[in-house]
Order: structure tokens, then C-alpha cells, then sequence
């Protein structure tokens, strides 16, 4: 049984992380082969969107105790495995939003620790009415401070603060209503909302996309000023791409765009 | 008929974006008619507050796309032209933001990508219930990447990231929700809550509100430390204000103060 | 009558400002005995979280405006004591976060001005159904330019540059809607409710709690690169902790950590 599954159709992949008994932790060897599918995905231009979702009971319980137990359980206090395993951890991350591609959490169950990190890293997430979500390392003595810097930068100061010190959890209706995903759904309807999601960002023109993403994330750390010195190039660049003169033209005239569908 | 009105009353400037056919398009000439209109407001101190609205059914559509497609079918597809035209969109939101008065969006119909922006911008906005608002660009090819700076600065990391990919718009009751907006009015009152959010402010004293709109700027960007150690000078010279000291010795013998009216 | 009181219980400090004919302004001795307050609780390593409340009527109305008419009197216009007042008071928010144990704002009545600061500024915050929230400085010609710092940081930029300048107040349910606040209580459960908060904090892993409130604020300002190879590295020092692989032993063995209580 392979730990990690893609399913591609209509120009969007889904990946399916594959360890139910788990609960979908992210092992090295899970954070691996996550980090390996995108790779293979941003290569990939017949690939517009990325749905990422889980088998089984729980979209991710975070890391795998058990794994952190056994580092923890060498001379060194687990110092070389740990940063390595949380290295590992960042770059997933880091992958995620520098790939061209949008990704969208499809989210159910449970979304804990390093997997409501996942959630909030990702550029769009839809979750199941009865999911849960949570950074509740505190509970066990170690505080999610990696979760935190996603999650910080998705929700309110004050109620980061209190989920992160408290180990509280947000009921999907909470969570969407605070910031940290886009929609909920009846359970019964959550792929089909999510791969809806998908489908309506897979039918503009991915090269748009693509540009709009990448600056998404470049300008966010920017000052204004700075901010509108990058993005004015940016739009230069886009309004450089002959799809988008097609795009403007089709508009003005009343007409459908010739784009590649 | 001229591109922009303007009409004072009470110390309150009214600026109309005045070319309903093309919704308010901000063409080259609109865009420097308001950063022409905003310089010479910024020099009048008989002007405490200015409301920014547009004729016809919609506040703003956005940019000229008229203009961008002959812009673009220059030699050079429009590397200069287009430039120019972003440069100074960015100048005239930049000129809103360090004006010295406070700038109310009154938002009816429609405001998007740049129209957007414009709202985002805004130190405040009201909008009629049915107004809509949206980063549409992406469905032409255009990715929104200027409105994208505003609007990431004013609402949660996620939504604007489903706006900004999938066009989807706000009704204005979720605008308010979200930050984007500050009230919402029935269509039939939006002119006077308006009006009774800039008289609110005009009552207050002048120089008080210059201060504190360039100290909510400067200090945005600023760390917590940097922002309190900017912020404490800014208020010994708040307090320095012979007109402060009265608002004060007012408050605490229980009169009005004697300021300008 | 002393200007401040603590009473300990439980591993919580209760901090109780004491002037409530001045509304608990904070007034140079205020703030004093604020700050040496927790300068004591940082060492005293019995405590794990702090509850900051109001004696009287309200929780705080800000700075003492018959003291600030007194140092303007001075010959400067006030230019050194202002300075050295608010210069204290941005030590006082400064020591809150760089506590090692997180604080929470227990809010009744009012916070105004630096009172509402002082809830931004807190870690958490619980208040009665019926407080108001409001940095309404303006309306006396002092823009609550400091204040401003701390609540730009938790709210919206729309609402936070709408109360600035109109010196609107926010209700309880408004405030927690917007980020300001962690939970409503009716007011005769508000000392049971926020104390339930404490208790659940407390009952954490103390040298956890420290890590992460620690890493909150440091990693706030950075980067999200920044922040991710910050926080890894203090992963790695929580997990170094004895009592954090005990944490995580027991939840895989079963049974309740052996833990400091």
C-alpha cells in the first residue's frame, strides 16, 4: 500500500495521503512523498489545481509521536533527527506555496497540530461540516510553534493565541467564520463542493494563475510601497502574455476567449 | 462634461467619478483628474473629510479596458504605455492614503479589480446592501495583482486568495463581515450614513485627525517596538497642540472646547 | 489604599487595578506599580498565568487626563513628562508580551484609550456582555496614536482606522466578532469564566506555555521564511525538554503525563 496516491482528471490532481491507521500523520516518510508529488506536479503543466485530502477517518493528526519518540530516544535527545524531521517539515511547506499550481485542502475529520498547519498553508481549503481543527501540542508538553507561524498568518492574534495555549478546537463553522478555510459542506458533499472549487479556478487561464499565485505570496511581506513597485511589473509581464490580449479582446468584442482548455 | 466633480459643504468634499457609460473606468484621465483633485484637496484646510462616489449604476469597474488593448497593440505590447498607466493607478492610491483628510468610499452597484482596489484604499467605505465587489480580473487573463496589495492589507489571507483566482464577488454584507467594508446602508440611504460618517469625523479637531492618519500609515509596516517608539513622539506633539490642551481642560471642567468650527 | 493588588491562587495571579474613583487610570503610579507587578511575576516561577482586572465600575479608562493637564502646565508644554509617561506605558505593554506567562484581560464596564490598549496588548481577554471597547481620544483632540499600535495588530484595518477617528465604541459581542476579544460572559460569570480559561493554561505543561508564548511574539514580525526556521530550532529545544517526552510517552502509553501540578 502506497502512503501517498494521485488521481488526476480535468486538469486537477488529487492527492490522497494514505496512512489511515495513522491518521494520516506526517512521518518523514509521508512528508517525503508529499514533498516528491509536488515536485513532479509543478513540473507538470497539464496540472492547473491540487486537491490534497486524506483517507479514512481524519484529513492529518500532525506528526507521528512515535517517530518524534524515537528520535527523542537517541544520544542526542533526537537535536540532529528532530531538526531534520522539522526541516523536512518547513520545506513542504515552503513547496506548497511555491508551487505554480493553486492547492486546496479538502478537509474532514480531524486537522491537528502539523496537519492544521497543512491546512492553513495551503491557498484554499473547504472542510466537512463536522471537522475539527486544532494546534494541541500544548496538550502533550510541546507547544506548535511551526503550526503557528501558518496559522498566525491566517487567523485573528487573540484566538491564535488561545487555540495554541489552550489546545482548543474550532468546529468548521468556527473556522471559516475566523478565516482559516473557505467553506464548509454536508459531509456527503464536500468532494464534489472542493473538486467544484477546483474546476472553477482550472477553467481561467493558467498562465494568470500561475503569475497571481507566485505574486500572492512574493508582496505579502512587502510594504505598500514596495508591494506596488513588484506588482505593477507584474502586471506588465501578464498583460505581455498574447492569451491575455485574446482574453481582453474576446471581452470587449462579446466573445469567448480562444483559449487552451 | 467633465470627468470629476467636486462639491464642498460643511468641510466636506464630494467627489464624483462622472463617466457612467464606461462605469467609471479608471482611464488614464480619471486617474489623473482624481490625483489632481486629491493635491489640490490636500492644500485646502478648509476640507476635513472627503466622500469618493461615482455616477451612474456602479462606483468603478475598473480599469479602461478600451485603453489597455490599444495600450497593447503598441510596438512594444504596450511595455511603456502600460507602465505608465499602472504607475500612476498606484500613485493615485498612494496619494488617498497620504492625503491629510480621512476618505470615505460611498460604494453603489459595482466596484471591481481596480474599482476594488480603490475601496480597499479607502480609509473607510460604506456601500449600499446590494452592492457587489470583486478581483475579477483573472477571468480575462488578468490577473488583479495591483488591487491584490490593497485588498491582501484589509481582509483574511484566504479569501482574498479564492477573489483573487476564482473572480468570485462579495455582496456587501459579506464585504462588511470580512473588513473590506465598514457599514452597509439600503440603497435609498447610502448618501446620508454617508454623510453622517463624514460629519462625524469632520466634527472632530482637524489637526488631531491629520496626526493620527499619518501616524495609522507610517506605522503599519513597523515592528511593535518601532511602531511605540514613532507613536510616543507622535503624541508629545499631539499634546503640544494648543487645541488638545483645551479639548483636554474642556473635558475635565465639563464644557465644550473652543475649537474651529 | 493601595493603587494595586495581587492575590495568588492556584498557579494564578490576580492583578487588580485599584483607583476606581479615577476609573483605574493609568496615571504614572498606575502604570509603576503595573510594571513592577510583573516584574515580580516574570520570576516567580509558582506562577503559570495572570488575570488583570478593574476594581469599581470599569476596567480601565486610560491615561489620567488630570495628569497630563499638569505636565502640559509645565514651561516645555510638557515635552519631557509626556515623553517619560508614555514611555512608561509602552514599557508596561512591552513587559505583558515579553512575560513569560501569558496574560488575560478581565474586562467590565470600559476600556478606553490606553485601557483599550491594554486589552489589545494582553494575551487574551474575556468580558461581560455589556463592556464597551472604544480608543475615543479624538474626540478630546489627543488621536490615540499608541493605542493604535496595539489595536492595529488585532482588528481589522477598516474598523481600527473607523474607531480612531470617530471614537466609536464597540459592544462586547462587536469586539469579539472582530478579533479584539476571546469570549463574552454575562457579567455575574465573568470571574468564573475567565478563571476557567486560567485554569485550563495552567494546567499545561509551564516550561511549554513559556517556549511558545515566547515564540509567538518574536517570530510575529518576520518573515514567513524567517519564522519557520525560528520556531524549528525552538521545536527542537521543547522537545529537549525531560517533562515534553514524557508528555509524549504517556499519550502514546496511555496515561496521564508526570507532570509539576
Amino acid at each position: 500500500m502506497t502512503i501517498l496516491t494521485r488521481d488526476d482528471d480535468a486538469h486537477i490532481a488529487t492527492l490522497t495521503m494514505n496512512a489511515p491507521d495513522r491518521l494520516n500523520a506526517l512521518s518523514m516518510a509521508m512528508l517525503q512523498a508529499l514533498h516528491d508529488a509536488f515536485d513532479t506536479i509543478a513540473a507538470d503543466d497539464t496540472i492547473r489545481v491540487v486537491i490534497l485530502r486524506g483517507a479514512g477517518r481524519a484529513f492529518c493528526a500532525g506528526h507521528d509521536l512515535n517517530e518524534l519518540r524515537s528520535l527523542r530516544a537517541q544520544p542526542d535527545k533526537g537535536a540532529a533527527g528532530l531538526k531534520a524531521l522539522f526541516d523536512r517539515c518547513t520545506a513542504l511547506m515552503t513547496r506548497i506555496q511555491s508551487l505554480p499550481q493553486p492547492v486546496i485542502a479538502q478537509v474532514h475529520g480531524l486537522a491537528a497540530a502539523a496537519g492544521c498547519q497543512l491546512v492553513a498553508t495551503c491557498d484554499l481549503a473547504v472542510a466537512e461540516d463536522g471537522a475539527r481543527f486544532g494546534v494541541n501540542g500544548v496538550n502533550i508538553g510541546l507547544f506548535c510553534s511551526t503550526p503557528m507561524v501558518a496559522l498566525t498568518r491566517n487567523i485573528p492574534t487573540k484566538l491564535a493565541f488561545e487555540m495554541l495555549t489552550t489546545g482548543r478546537f474550532l468546529l468548521a463553522s468556527e473556522a471559516q467564520h475566523q478565516g482559516l478555510i473557505n467553506r464548509t459542506a454536508p459531509a456527503e458533499e464536500l468532494g464534489e463542493d472542493t473538486r467544484a472549487l477546483a474546476q472553477s479556478i482550472a477553467q481561467k487561464l493558467p498562465a494568470a494563475v500561475r503569475i497571481g499565485k507566485a505574486a500572492f505570496y512574493a508582496q505579502s511581506h512587502m510594504t505598500t510601497a514596495q508591494a506596488y513597485a513588484f506588482t505593477g511589473d507584474v502586471m506588465v509581464e501578464n498583460m505581455g502574455l498574447d492569451a491575455t490580449a485574446e482574453g481582453i479582446d474576446a471581452f470587449l468584442t462579446k466573445r469567448l476567449p480562444d483559449w487552451p482548455t
